[in-house]
C-alpha cells in the first residue's frame, strides 16, 4: 500500500518535471513549485522513515539503492531561489524520476541483472577502443587538413568514428576525404567491417555465454533428477537381490 | 470452400482500397463505389451468418476475434455520402484489410504468438521509457533555446530522442547543441550506449526465455520418454526377482 | 582439375563484364569482343559435353543447377551486333557471374540451405506486407495532399514507409506530414514500432526454430546411444536372472 | 611487474600519439619528440630482451605474436627528420597501440577467438562479393548515364552499393535513379531484401554453428558422467547376481 504511494509520488514528480518544460501562466507556475517543495518534503519524510525503521543502520547506509535514494532526495534539496542554481537545482530534481527503479522491486531486479551483464563486456569494450584509438590516430593524421571539424585532433576523430560506426551520413565524410585521397574508401570500410566483425562475435558471445550458464544449471539439476529416479529403482533391486541372497543362505543354513 | 472466398472477398476489398489512391476515370470510381457497397454487404451478411451458425451466443461475443470482426464491418457501414465522414469512412474501410488476419488460421496463431511476447517486454519498456524521459527533461533543460523546434517541451524532446535512437541525423542534432554546450556529446553518447545497451540485453533475454522455455518442454518430455523406457525394464527386472524370490520360497516350502 | 578450369574461365568473364564499364582504348575493347566470344563458346562446349556426358538425359533437365546454367548460357547466345539489343545482350552476360555458385559445390549447398529458409519466413513476410498496406492506404489517404511526390497513391507510399523502415530520413517525411497534421508522429511511432516488433520475432523465431530442430536431431540420437547403452547392460541382468531361475527350476527337479 | 611497466609505455606512446594531433607550443612538441624517442628505445631493448631471454630463437620467430611485436618496433624506427618520411613514421608509431593487444593476455584470447571465426564466413562472404558483383555490373550497365560518381564502373558501383546495404542516404540514390528509369526501385528492394537475407541467415548460422558445438562438448561430458553412474550401479547388481548364482551353485554341490 505505502510502496503504491510512492510510486504515485514519484510519478507526479515526474509530471510536474515535465510540466515546467511547457510555457505555463504564472499561476500554474507557482502551483508547480508548491507542489515540487511539497513533494521534496515527501520524499525527505520518506527517506527518514525508512532509515528509522532500519534496524541495522550500517546495513542500511551499505544498501547501493538505499544510498542511491538518499542522495537524489539530498540533491534536490538544492534551493532554487538562486538564480545560478536554478539550472543545476532542476537537473538533480529531473533524477528523482529514476527513484522509479529503485522502488518497483521489478526494475530492481532487471537493473541488477543489466549491471552483472557489464564486467562480461569489458575487453570487448577496450579492444573496441583500441580500434577506435588507432583509427582516430591515422584519420587526424591523413584527414585534418581536410576537415579540421571532423578530423582536428584524436578526440573530435573519435566522435566522427563514432558517427562513421552508425551510419549516419558515413558517406559525406567519406567523399570529402576521397577528393584529396583517392583511396582513403580502404580506411572506412576496413573500420566499419572491423568494429561490425568484432560488434557481432560481442553479441554472439553474450548470448551464448549466458546461455550455457542457464542450460548448464538447468541440466545439471534435469540430469540430477532424473538419475535419482533411476539410482532408486536400482537401489530397491539391489534390496531385493540382498534379501534373495538372505532367503537362499537361510535355506542353506536350515537343511 | 467458403474460407476461400471470403479470402478472395478481402482481397478484393483491399485492391478496392489501393485502387482509390490513385486518380480514376468517373466511370471506375463509380464501379468501384458499387464495389465497394456489394463487399460491405457480403461482409454483413457473412457475419450475421457466422453468428446465426454459432451454437452459443455468448461465446461468440467473448471471442476476441469474433468482436474484431463485427466492429470492422459494423465500422464500415458509415456511409461515404456525407463529405464530412469520407475519411473517416475510407479510414475504416482501410482496417478490413486487417480481416485477412482473423480468416488466415497461421495468421492468427503468428498474432497470437506475437500477443504472448509483449507482456514478457514490459518491464524493459518501461525502464526504456524511464530514460528516454529523463534524457528528454534534461534535454529540453539544457537545449531549449538551442532549438526551439527540437527540444521545445519534454514531449518533442521525446521524439527528437527518439530520433537519435534511430540513428537518423543525429549528427546533425548533437553537432547543433555542441556549439553552445561543447560538452552535450557526452550527452548523446551516454543515451545512445544505454538505450542500445538495454535494448540488446532485452533482445537476449528475449531469445533466451522463449529458448528455454520451449527446451524445458521439450527435455523434459524427452528424459521422461527415457525414463519411461529404463523404468519399464527396471519393472521387469522387480518382476522377475519378485518371481524368483517365490520360486525359492516354494523350494523351501515344499521341502 | 577441369573444374578449376571452369571456375577460372568463369572468373575471366567476371572480369571482362567489369572491364567493359570502364573506358577503354578501341584495341582492348576489341580483344574484351573477342575474350567474350570465346567464353560464350567454351560455355556453350562446356554444357553441350556434360549434356552429352549424362546417361539419363531426363534426370539432366530436372535438376535445378543444370537447367540454370543451360539458361544462363542459351542467354548469352544473343548477339551484341544489333545497337537495340546490346543492353539486354550484357545484362545477359553479367548473370554468367551466377555460374560460380553452381560450379563451387559449397555456394551450392549455401544456397540449398537459404532457400530452405524462404517458406519458414512465408506468413511472416504476408502479416508484414498486411501491415504495410494498411499503413500505405492510411498514408496515402491523409497525407496525399502534402506530398504527391511521397505519398501519392498506395505503390508509392509503400515504397516511403520502406524507407521509413529502413530509417532512412525518415524524420524528413515526418516532420513534412506534422506540420499540416500535428498528431502523424502517431502514424510512424506505430509504424516502427509494429514493424520493428514483427521483425525482432521474425528473427528469434528463425534462430529457435533452426536451433530447436538442430538440437531435437542431435539429442534425439544422442539419447538413443544412451538408452541403448543402458539397455544392453539390463538386458543382461535380466538374462542373468534368467539364467538364475533355470538354476533354481534345475534345483527343485533334480531333488 | 615487468608486464605492468610495459603496459604503462605502451599507454604512454598511446598518449603521445594523440597528443601530436594537437596544435603544441614548441616547448611541449620537444618534449614529444624526446619521449618518442625514449619510448622507441625502450621497446627495442624490450624485444632484444625478450629473444635474448627465449631459449629457442626458432620457436620466437615462428610465434605470430613475436613477429607482430618485432615489426611494430622496427617499423617504428623509420627516422622522424626526414620531410618525406614523417607521414610515414607517424603512421608506424600509431601501430604501436596495437602492442596492448599483444601484451594484455585476454586480448590476445580474444583476438585468437575472433581469428577462429574469420574462415568459418569465408564462402557466405563469397556469396556476398558474388551479389554485390553482379549488381554493381548491373548497375554500371544502367545508371553510369544517370550519375557517372555513383554508376561509373565496377568498383565505383560497389562502393555505392555498400552505402546502400548500409541504408545510407540510399533513396537518395535510388530516387535519383528513378527520374531515368523508373521501374529501378525494382533494383534497390531486390538488392535489400538479398543482402539483408544473406546477411542474417550468415548470423543466426554463426550463433548456432558456436552453440552446437560447446553444446555437443558438455553434453557429451554430461551425458557420460550420467550414464557411468547407472553404469557402476548395474555393474553391482550383476556382481550381486553371480555372486548369488555362485551361491546356489554351491548349495546345489554341496547337496
Amino acid at each position: 500500500m505505502f510502496q503504491s504511494v510512492v510510486i504515485g509520488i514519484i510519478i507526479l514528480s515526474a509530471l510536474t518535471i515535465g510540466a515546467k518544460t511547457y510555457e505555463l501562466p504564472p499561476l500554474a507556475e507557482q502551483l508547480l513549485m508548491l507542489m515540487d517543495n511539497g513533494i521534496t518534503l515527501f520524499f525527505l519524510i520518506e527517506i527518514l522513515f525508512r532509515f528509522a525503521a532500519c534496524p541495522s543502520k550500517k546495513r542500511f547506509l551499505m544498501d547501493g539503492w538505499n544510498l542511491f535514494d538518499t542522495l537524489v532526495v539530498v540533491g534536490s534539496l538544492v534551493p532554487l531561489d538562486n538564480s545560478d542554481a536554478v539550472l543545476l537545482g532542476r537537473l538533480l530534481r529531473v533524477f528523482r524520476v529514476l527513484r522509479l527503479v529503485s522502488v518497483v522491486p521489478e526494475l530492481r531486479s532487471l537493473i541488477n541483472s543489466l549491471l552483472k551483464a557489464i564486467p562480461r563486456m569489458g575487453y570487448i569494450a577496450l579492444l573496441m577502443f583500441i580500434i577506435f584509438y588507432i583509427y582516430a590516430a591515422m584519420g587526424s593524421l591523413f584527414f585534418a587538413n581536410v576537415d579540421e571539424e571532423l578530423w582536428g585532433d584524436v578526440a573530435i576523430s573519435m566522435l566522427t568514428l563514432f558517427r562513421v560506426a552508425t551510419f549516419e551520413d558515413w558517406t559525406d565524410v567519406m567523399y570529402a576525404t576521397m577528393e584529396h585521397h583517392p583511396l582513403s574508401w580502404i580506411y572506412y570500410l576496413t573500420f566499419i567491417f572491423l568494429t561490425a566483425f568484432v560488434f557481432l562475435n560481442m553479441m554472439i558471445g553474450a548470448i551464448l555465454e549466458v546461455m550455457s550458464e542457464e542450460q548448464e544449471a538447468e541440466e545439471a539439476k534435469q540430469a540430477h533428477d532424473e538419475r535419482d529416479e533411476i539410482a532408486r529403482q536400482l537401489k530397491r533391486v539391489q534390496e531385493q537381490l540382498h534379501l534373495l541372497s538372505q532367503q537362499i543362505s537361510e535355506q542353506s543354513d536350515r537343511r
